[in-house]
C-alpha cells in the first residue's frame, strides 16, 4: 500500500483562515509534517495524527529539505493519509517543487491543496486592495532572499515594474531593499506599510516612505512580517501619520 | 442596528476551497450578494439568508457598481450579517475598494475574509510552483483590462519584469497580449499555459509558447481562464507537446 501526500497550504496564519478542504485532510491525517510557524489550532485539526515540526519559520527551515523529502516518501509507505502542511500557500517561495519532484520520482501520489497568501491576508487586514482602478493595475509578489547563482537584480526589477509591490521575508533586509529600489529610481517618497502577523489578533502595521523603511523596520518585528510598497497605501501612510502626530500631542 | 457587511473571497472555484471563516460566516448570513460565477454550493451554504446575483462574472459586472454599493449599505440597515461574495480574493482586481469606500462612508462596519485566488489554485492543479530556485524569484500579477485614463504599457512592464507571471482576464485579448509583450522584449519561445476552470473537475490545460499564444487561446474557453507564462512552464509545456504527439501517432 502506497498512500498518498498532499501538500496543503495553512493559510496566513488565522486558525479560520485555512480552507475546508485543508481541514478535512487534517482530519483524516494519519501523520503531518508541519511548518513550526502554522497555528497550533491548525496542526490540532489533526486530532488521530502524528505531527512532525520540520521548519523553524518560512525561510528559515531547520530540517535539512532533503531529510523533509525522503521522510514524506517513507511515510507515504506507511501510511494513507500523509499531509505535508505549509504556512501560506504550498506554491509560493514554498520549495514545494523540490518535494513534488522527490514524490514524483519516487512513484509516490500527491495533491496539492491551495492556501490564503500573506500578501491577500494583509490587504483584508489593512482594508486596502492590492489594485484599484486608475491606481494599481499590477502586482508583483517578490523575495529579496537568493539563491546561490541567482541575479540579486531580479527581484528588483519586479519590484519596480509593478505598481503595488509585496516583498516577502524582506524585514530583515530592510536597509538594502529601501537603498536597491531607491538606487533603481524607485521615489523614496513611495508609500510603504509593514504588517506583522497578518490576520491575526495580534497584527501590526506600520506605515511609512521608501525613504524611510530601514527606520521604521528596526522597529523589530518578532512575527513574519510582510512590506507592501505601492500608491494604493498613500492614505493609508497619511492617516498613520495624522494618528501619530495626534498621539504625540500636535 | 446596523449590521456588518463582510466581503468574503469565495476562492477559485471548487467549493471546498473556501476558508473556514468564509463558510461560517455563509452559513450566519442573512442576505448574500454574490458574484454569479462563484460556485453555487458555496453560495448554498448561506441555508437561511435571501439570495441575490449581482454580476455575471469576474470582471464584467452586470450589476452596476454604484447599484450594488447602494444594496450593501441598504441591506446593512436592516441585517446583521451582510455577506458580499466574492470570486476569488476580494483584494485582487475585485473593486471591492469601492464597496470599502461606499460602506465607510456611509458609516457601515465591514471585514474583509481572504480567499484562494486562482494563481495559486492554478499552480496546484499543474503542479508547478511559481517561483522555483534557481528559475523565478519573482511574480507578477496583472490584467491587461485597464480603464479610462490608465497606461496600457503599465502591465507589460510588470509582466515582462517578473520570471513568472499571472494574466487574469486576459484570453479573450491573447493575440495583443502576445504582441504586446514580444514587442516589450519578451521571447516569443517563453512557455505559456492557459488553465481554465482552475481547481474544478473540469479544469482544462493548454500549454505552448508565447509567439503560439493566440492559437491556443483560440480553442475557445467558455469557463474562466488565466494566462500563466514563464521559465517555470518549460517541462511542462514539452511533456504536453510530447502528449500531443504521442496522441497525434508520432
Amino acid at each position: 500500500m502506497t498512500g498518498t501526500v498532499y501538500l496543503v497550504g495553512a493559510g496566513p496564519g488565522a486558525p479560520d483562515l485555512v480552507t475546508l478542504r485543508g481541514a478535512r485532510l487534517l482530519e483524516q491525517a494519519d501523520i503531518v509534517f508541519h511548518d513550526a510557524l502554522v497555528h497550533p489550532e491548525i496542526v490540532a485539526l489533526a486530532a488521530s495524527a502524528e505531527k512532525i515540526p520540520v521548519g523553524k519559520r518560512c525561510g528559515r527551515h531547520s530540517a535539512a529539505q532533503k531529510f523533509i523529502n525522503k521522510r514524506l516518501v517513507d511515510a507515504a509507505r506507511k501510511h494513507r493519509v500523509v499531509v505535508r502542511l505549509k504556512g501560506g500557500d504550498p506554491m509560493l517561495f514554498g520549495r514545494a517543487q523540490e518535494e513534488i519532484e522527490c514524490l514524483a520520482a519516487a512513484g509516490v501520489r500527491y495533491e496539492i491543496v491551495p492556501g490564503v497568501t500573506s500578501a491577500l491576508a494583509a490587504s483584508a487586514d489593512l482594508g486596502t486592495s492590492l489594485t484599484r482602478r486608475g491606481v494599481s493595475r499590477s502586482v508583483s509578489l517578490v523575495t529579496p532572499r537568493t539563491g546561490e547563482g541567482e541575479d540579486p537584480g531580479n527581484w528588483v526589477r519586479a519590484a519596480l515594474a509593478a505598481d503595488t509591490t509585496a516583498i516577502y521575508m524582506g524585514v530583515g533586509e530592510a536597509a538594502s531593499i529601501s537603498s536597491a529600489l531607491i538606487a533603481a529610481g524607485k521615489p523614496a517618497a513611495t508609500p510603504v506599510v509593514i504588517l506583522e502577523n497578518a490576520s491575526l489578533p495580534d497584527s501590526r502595521c506600520v506605515a511609512g516612505t521608501l525613504g524611510d523603511l530601514p527606520r521604521i523596520a528596526a522597529q523589530g518585528f518578532a512575527g513574519p512580517a510582510l512590506i507592501l510598497l505601492g500608491d494604493v497605501y498613500r492614505e493609508l501612510v497619511s492617516a498613520t501619520a495624522v494618528q501619530a502626530r495626534k498621539a504625540a500631542g500636535f
